[in-house]
């Protein structure tokens, strides 16, 4: 039997300033919810966090709303259905779910995913199965129209987004470029996932070394830092490059600014007429009702061939999620941050 | 019967300094050239003069090689066999043709390009159902996408390519607003294009106007300014919104700087991420074989019809070419830049 109390992570208060802080959480014990008509009672296996989280956490305007104080905080996890009042679901079907920070949930069935789990773990469908694997391939398919023989840069290169990129850019026959902050970043790009080469940002040779890294230019730059390394990118675009932004991080963590002092944006544009360039924004959601489905055909037939590698970095206990929230906005993760919110024991039960 | 004599206007040497003058031309006669096998002998009826024109006077690296000293300028033109050596062509025949600047030319027949007059003025297909006409037509339909509602913004709206960009935006059903320097030009975008809004960009209150032009904000831009006009167009871009990218004049001429103190770049690169706008630069060859014959077919239609207005800047006589091309240099056209180079007493008798 599973146990009869619910744990919940709430917002208590939001963050005074832009650094939140373990403050700014309160764990919960709550009865198990009791599902209604057409509700199936969920066990949440694996909760996913994910950037956004931090901006939910204030009370400003944005695309969705925020999370109100003394609720659960939100979030998509992979669960298990302990109990269905629904004709679509039964008891151990693997779902994917908004179920927010919570043990356990009642939810209505219409809106979850039923997921394949057939050689597949669960945890995928929250990383490179889940969003943001399909913010990489969607972007380098869509956008990026990759051909064979062709030269891919990728920045975050280790991020859940950039290491999915770079090992699809290698499977379609391209030359991958990765850029990392630090060694062991780098050598895990060349040693692990099988980059060309890969580029320290941290470097004082920066510029040098990526244009040693691309000695035929690049025609594919998903970019998802801005800043500097734009600057060192925009010289190294070939003629018809397509260049696919799905994130700007040095606009959200200071670091990484270019110099300011030149007329980069004149600079930039006259890139973008004389050699033809395309720059395109997007959110992955542009794409999903179109796409999504052949993103899970090929990304999943690569993963159970062993073709993809993704990194998770696990921490156990749904009240340790407020502590690997702040330690992955500051930078301290090393793969996809996932909390093992289903306990070991209850997991050895199953 | 024609002359037996031929006149040509050669680069007689290299502009010192960037304002080419009429000293770097000379007139010359030559004798009529005779046909080899398989060449036509033309007679030129309108050179086009083109800004790429100025480039070639200078013995630089470039796409094209310059021309020669004591060469014919180069040019385009729309022509008149009068002799034949080849079975595609009769004489009476109009054709467009790299003629360069020259009275007649005896040239391979298997360059030459045979036109349909039936309806359409020759001289069309150097401007508006030409290289200029082509570079409106293709950057709207292949990247710009219009959709009937949208709202459409072209600069250098009076322009050969701007009048076209702005008149089939209407044709397609959007709301087209031109931007142009001085209120005569603006008067003419209304008045005789009939553009829902016209914006002067020497207003003080350009950024302004241009918003108030544009109440549901900007769909498709079509840029082919560049630098301040930028800066006031980014803010007024709708999610998803297209930005093809053909020309920025201000980085030839000079004017129209934007303000370089804040960073424009990293605005315009946010602007793409969270608007997932594109933006796209390209020249009208990429286009040529896919989309030219589409082209020719919808804008030769309009132009029967009467839907389309193009505007002619007409230069008489041949040894007028040198000024013509430097009041272009100097902006002070009004309309495509033509020059007729048969003599009406030519005319008369064909």
């Amino acid at each position: 039997m599973e146990s009869q109390q619910a744990t919940q992570v709430v917002l208590a208060s939001r963050p005074a300033t832009a650094r939140a802080s373990l403050e700014n959480f309160r764990v919960e014990t709550t009865p198990l919810p009791v599902p209604g008509a057409g509700q199936v009672l969920l066990r949440v296996d694996t909760l996913s966090l994910d950037p956004y989280m931090r901006g939910r956490m204030n009370d400003a305007r944005s695309y969705a709303k925020p999370a109100g104080i003394g609720e659960p905080m939100p979030g998509e996890s992979v669960a298990t259905v302990l109990e269905s009042h629904s004709a679509e679901f039964v008891p151990g079907d693997v779902v994917l779910a908004q179920t927010g920070w919570r043990s356990h949930v009642a939810m209505d069935a219409a809106g979850l995913k039923k997921l394949d789990v057939d050689g597949i773990e669960a945890s995928a469908y929250l990383g490179v199965l889940g969003m943001p694997g399909f913010t990489a391939w969607s972007g380098l398919e869509v956008i990026g129209k990759p051909k064979a023989g062709e030269t891919l840069v990728v920045g975050a290169a280790t991020g859940p987004v950039g290491s999915l990129v770079g090992q699809l850019a290698k499977l379609a026959g391209l030359r991958a470029v990765g850029i990392a902050g630090g060694p062991k970043k780098c050598a895990y790009l060349i040693d692990v996932l099988g980059f060309d080469a890969a580029i320290d940002h941290r470097s004082p040779n920066f510029a040098q070394e990526l244009e040693a890294a691309c000695p035929n230019g690049i025609d594919v730059y998903f970019e998802n830092i801005g800043g500097a390394v734009w600057n060192a990118v925009l010289p190294l675009l070939n003629q018809y490059a397509r260049v696919p932004v799905c994130g700007l991080m040095v606009q959200q963590s200071g670091t990484l600014q270019h110099d300011t002092s030149a007329d980069y944006l004149a600079a930039t544009m006259r890139a973008v007429l004389t050699r033809s360039l395309q720059i395109r924004g997007y959110i992955n959601y542009e794409f999903t009702e179109q796409y999504f489905d052949s993103f899970l055909r090929e990304v999943g037939t690569f993963l159970r061939e062993g073709k993809i590698k993704h990194l998770e970095d696990v921490t156990v206990g749904l009240e340790n999620a407020p502590q690997a929230l702040l330690n992955m906005i500051d930078g301290r993760n090393f793969g996809k941050v996932l909390v093992q919110v289903r306990s070991n024991a209850s997991a050895s039960r199953s």
